[in-house]
Parts: C-alpha cells; sequence; structure tokens
C-alpha cells in the first residue's frame, strides 16, 4: 500500500480517528466518545487500540494531532485545551512516540482544519486560503503558499477575534466585540430567544431553553422572517471580517466549516454581497468563499496530513 | 565593486533614486522633484539621467521600483496611480528596460516599504513582520518568512481598510468604518479643527485652515491636552486594528513608517496598551511595535532589494 498517514482529531467530546493516503482520502475511521473521563495516559492506550485496528496502519508513515487549545507545536505539547478535562503542558508526542513509526506533529485543531480544507475543498489547486469555522467559537486557519502559516509564536489565525466592534459585548479573550462575540453558537442562540416567532415556539413547544442554531435554521428554512433575519444580521457582520480578510490576505478562497455552517446560503448570502460591497474589488472577485463539503472529516484529514 | 540594485520609489511630488547594496545600505541617492508635469517617458528619461549619475551605478545588476497605486507585478504594468497625472496602464518595465541591465521589478510602494523595513529596521532578524505606513492614507505590507507576501491577485497588505468599525464614517475605498477613514492625515486633521484649544489657535495665529498634523504633534509635545487627546484616541483606534493584526498574523514585528509616525510616542503608546489589552497575550508579548528609524529611505531601499 501507497504511503498513508494517522490523523487523531482530540475533540472535547470525540476523538477521531483514520489512516489517510497522501491526497487526503480516508482509508480506514474509527472514534472514541466522552473523553473527558479520561487521564491523558489512559487516552492515548485507547487511541493507540483503535488506530491499530484501522485498515492501512501498518503503511503509516507519520502521525498528525489536532488538538483545540493552547500547543506548542515545536515541543509536541498541549499547553492548555480547555474541552479535554483542563489538560496543561500534556507531553502528547513523548506519550504517543512509543507506539508510533514516523514523525508525530501535535497542532492547533483550526490549522489542522484548514490544511484539510485544502487538500479537501480547494483541492490544493488554491494556494493561499482561510478557513474559518463557525462552532462555539470562531476559529480559524491560515493556508499560504500550500503550507499552515503559524507565526512568530505558532498562534496566527485568530480570526475569532479579529475586532467587529471595539465598543461591542464582551468576548471570551478578554477583548470586547470580537467576531466571536457575534457569531459564536451561543450568542447566536441567545440573539434567537429574543426573537418573537409564532414559527420557533411552536417548533419548541414554547421552551425556547430548548433553542439550538438548528433549530433556528430550520425556522428560517420554513421561512420564518425573523430567524431569517438573524441569519442576515449574523453573515453581514461576518462579512464585514470577511472583507478585511479579503483586503488584507488577497485569498483564492475562504472555506467555512463547523457546525454554524449548516446554515449554508443563508450565511453565505450575506457574507458575500457584504465582501463585495465593503472590500476591494479585484481581490474580493477573486476570492471563492464556500461552505466546506467535509465538514466532518476536515479535522481528522488535515491532522493525518500535517504529518506529510 | 560589490552587487549593487537600483531603487526607483516614484512619488506623487518626488521621485527618489538611489543605488544599493545587498544588505540594503545606500552606496548613493538622488531625486526628482515635481514629476507630475512630465509624460511617463519624459520621466523615465530623467530617472536614467540622474541614475547614471549615481555611484555604484556600474555595479547594478537589478532595479526596483516602487509606485502608490494598482500594480501588475507580474507585467511589470503601472495599471494606475492616482498621484502620478493619474498614469494608467503605463508599462513601466518595458519602457526602463532599454537603459538597465538586469531584473526590473514593479511593486506598490507599500511592499517596496515593508522591505525596506524588513531589512533596514528588523535587520532580517524578524521573519514575519507587518509595515503600516500611516500618511494621506493608511498603508500596509506584510513580510511573511522573509518575503514579501502578495496575496492572490498582488493586493494583499491593505491595512488601511480593516474595519474599526462598520458603521462608522464613508472611506474613499467605498465601504465605511476603515482605519483610514480615522487616521488618514485628513481625517486626523478635520478632527484637530474642532479641538478648542488656545495653545493650538496661538500656534496658527488663528487661521485653523494651516492646521496639519505636525502642528497638531507639536501642540501635544507642548502639552496641548484637547491635542494629546485626539492622538490617545487615534492611537487607541490604531490599536484595535493592531490587535487584529497580532491575532491574526502573529507577526514578530510591527513597523510604523509615514508622515503620521513623526508622532511617534503619542501614537505607540496607546497603540501598544491597546494591543496589550485586547490581544492574545502570547503574540502581544512576542509583537514588537515600532517606529521606522529609517522612514525616508523605506521606500527607495525597499524598491532596490525588490531586485534582489
Amino acid at each position: 500500500m501507497a504511503k498513508c498517514y494517522l490523523g487523531i482529531d482530540l475533540g472535547g467530546t470525540e476523538v477521531k480517528i483514520a489512516v489517510v493516503n497522501s491526497r487526503g482520502k480516508i482509508v480506514d475511521e474509527a472514534s472514541i466518545s466522552q473523553t473527558n473521563g479520561y487521564s491523558p495516559e489512559t487516552l492515548v492506550r485507547r487511541i493507540i487500540e483503535k488506530a491499530r485496528a484501522l485498515r492501512g496502519f501498518e503503511s503509516v508513515c507519520g502521525t498528525g494531532v489536532g488538538v483545540a487549545g493552547d500547543i506548542d507545536q515545536k515541543k509536541g505539547v498541549v499547553r492548555f485545551s480547555p474541552n479535554l478535562n483542563k489538560w496543561k503542558n500534556i507531553k502528547l508526542r513523548n506519550l504517543l512516540r512509543p507506539y508510533l513509526k514516523g514523525p508525530i506533529v501535535i497542532d492547533n485543531d483550526a490549522n489542522a482544519a484548514a490544511l484539510g480544507a485544502y487538500f479537501l475543498d480547494a483541492k490544493t489547486k488554491a494556494k493561499n486560503i482561510v478557513c474559518v469555522t463557525l462552532g462555539t467559537g470562531v476559529g480559524g486557519g491560515i493556508i499560504l503558499d500550500g503550507r499552515i502559516y503559524r507565526g512568530a509564536t505558532g498562534t496566527a489565525g485568530e480570526i475569532g477575534h479579529i475586532h467587529y466592534d471595539a465598543d461591542g459585548p464582551k468576548c471570551n479573550c478578554g477583548s470586547r466585540g470580537c467576531i466571536e462575540a457575534y457569531a459564536g453558537a451561543p450568542r447566536i442562540v441567545e440573539a434567537g430567544k429574543k426573537i418573537k416567532s409564532a414559527i420557533l415556539r411552536k417548533m419548541l413547544a414554547g421552551n425556547m431553553g430548548n433553542l439550538n442554531p438548528k433549530i433556528l435554521q430550520e425556522a428560517a428554512s420554513r421561512g420564518d422572517p425573523a430567524a431569517r433575519k438573524l441569519w442576515k444580521e449574523t453573515g453581514a457582520k461576518l462579512g464585514v471580517i470577511f472583507a478585511d480578510l479579503v483586503n488584507l490576505l488577497n485569498p483564492e478562497m475562504i472555506i467555512i466549516s463547523g457546525g454554524i455552517s449548516r446554515a449554508n446560503k443563508l450565511l453565505t448570502g450575506p457574507i458575500k454581497s457584504t465582501v463585495l460591497r465593503r472590500a476591494f474589488k479585484t481581490p474580493a472577485r477573486a476570492c471563492k468563499i464556500v461552505v466546506s463539503k467535509f465538514t466532518n472529516k476536515l479535522g481528522v484529514v488535515g491532522a493525518a496530513l500535517l504529518a506529510q
């Protein structure tokens, strides 16, 4: 079998594991749910058990791991991961080392996803791309000239913390008015709860506490004007940040992934029209803005390709 | 003599010409003032006359030109330059070709300045830098891994058109609330004219029409509280955009140049404190924010080094 890579996407509630070929195609995959109870050592052992059972594992010549949090890419250390039982300074590369052949690369999950989008969505044809992950937070990864751009201390790509309005609401990062403080899932739900909508009320049987982005999306799809307006406004705000990205980085593509990206045209419509209105014409027209067709695979495929 | 490069900084009111060595040191230099009356052909002939008289010209093995405006770097064409008698689609490389040995590179003046800052201010030690030029407009150039980052269509680095407030004042680019609409020299002067200040009034002998950024800077240096407040607010606004740059690009340095940068600590003070408050801690601490020590040379030195 041709060269393969092991990808590990270490999320807060699930670990995805896959053997991936050099073009980003998944050969075989598995997952572990409910990771939160495990110590790092136990989790690593469970991951290795699962990995060894995967087709193609014997051809693996390198491993990549994507982890949400603050990663020391050079040392292979998870400095801090808020989702993983508050992991602190875990030498993840050293823990994996005894079980695996070839290089082991640990990186931020947003960087891994961007690399996944570069292979799967951009098909390595667009060389400068930005991947924006819309979920609980707004994450980002930058690929320049076909490689992850990491910056001076490995923290580049924090798209969620570009300011939309310096006087805006408090953001988890400590600043105010970052786009995450408007377009993160909890903020969208919060805004949704203020909507007066008969359709939404009916869908939720009056219990607005159960509101989530998927329901807001469905309400909009059913034609609920208030829900449509909410997505339009969220898209317009994201569009201002996308215009910043277009003016600053002039990428060939911006690829949107993550749970919120399921809203699809409800978001991309206002995003695109805002970019065309606000960014410079030449780079705006040159930039394709798309929802990833591989949202659930970007992280694990990108992780594997980190090792390539 | 060692290898040298010819740099041409084609500004609206002045052309700077210099022979520069491979480390960015000026061997000899000259200038032409009042360029606006000349046709492109005449201006090129005058530039060549001046260049031939420079010490080290015989060792020139490549030429770079920085031009304000929309440049087709690949074709060596000035698509449009607002400052140069509205040059349109001028094949500048072809015009220079008969007179010069070696490669001829035409690029945006902000990119040239960024390359100049990389050699002169960063001394090629910081590999990822952003150069922000504060003048009539707010310009920018990005150096990543020691090379100019141009993006998909050569227009990357438009830092002046990152949005500070999407609902803010109209910007020349067609959008609203770009940082240039707050921190461009005309906007600073406009805000200055609204200041009630006895010191300023005295300095201008009552004629506020003569107000310019230099006078506003002097008033602040003399302790005028209103002028100090104006610089502080301008710096705080720029600081929000710098925090965006730090979060997104995680550069080792941001170097400020241009006429407005003479305000120095009046600006860098509030810029730095805003970045530390608003950007992620690790990249904020890792990023040196400085005023260029070579503002007047960045353009011509960077232009020369384009050809290296």
